[in-house]
């Protein structure tokens, strides 16, 4: 599948928690760290693990800028 | 300001295109590439450039997880 | 590539309108009709045209529920 | 109340999974299963509950597009 | 129509311009202004105008929180 | 820092629930009343407390349009 997301930076899981409902999966893109919140199905499903490579897709629409 | 948003990439932006009313910034955050679409205003009010430090700002509910 | 989004609806592109950065492409998922702006880009990359087999990719967080 | 929102999906409630904050509601839109993370108080200020008729609202800004 | 979005807030339009697909449209909610960017199609099917009563409406995950 | 985020209300904290993974902060934005969904480890490192001076972030294409 390829989809219309502009971002999807691939790399390493670095940490899962699970809520009830909503678990909260650490990913490590070449040294930035991001955080998504994401269904505990979603992991399930997809056999997220610590250690695994994945990455974080972000539709740009979502996507902020900050300057200091 | 600080800010909720789990996700904040310092990085350089690379490109900054202007449609009628919104506009999409191309950021670099240590190799990997961030696309961001937000208003004009918001570029002009920023006063974003070419090659200034800018990081990308996402919310961790607006971040899936793939994997191969 | 699979992703944690928990709804991929397949259908069939049935519009595509481009504006000077976003487009607007619609999408008939089984008789319901669903559309979505992304980037000119994506239409690009993707090979996006009229007619074309496509799903509409939603994160759950972004879904809300109404009723009468 | 008539909404901006481009994608509003008829269907019946299939399913409610409450957890301490956020709740999932899986509603039937036509064979399409659609998913939606809502707050437990919108569950509850709606009424919501299985087998009613409801229907997924979704902005087209968070829609994106996957091709296989 | 009742909807699951928390966040309702009543004020009246200031502002639309429109671009080649997506508009902007500030309202005025008790002093505070709110930006939103939909699609021209819904400024045309809801009859927006200056001047008109209207909500801006938002999802509470869509909602970051900041302190200076 | 200064972010593209077109909508910052500011206010005073009136609630702040948490779930296990996920938090719902409500705000006071000059009588209106904005909720946000943020994750627990935000509600901590902000040191976000009832009482204190916060603002609502929202991005305008996370806005919606509603008349009556």
């Amino acid at each position: 599948m390829r989809i219309s997301a502009r971002n999807i930076l691939k790399g390493k899981i670095v940490d899962i928690v699970k809520g009830q409902t909503t678990a909260h999966v650490t990913i490590d893109v070449g040294g930035a760290i991001v955080t998504a919140s994401i269904t505990n199905e979603s992991v399930d499903d997809l056999g997220l693990k610590k250690g695994m490579t994945a990455s974080a897709v972000i539709k740009s629409s979502d996507v902020m800028v900050a300057v200091d």
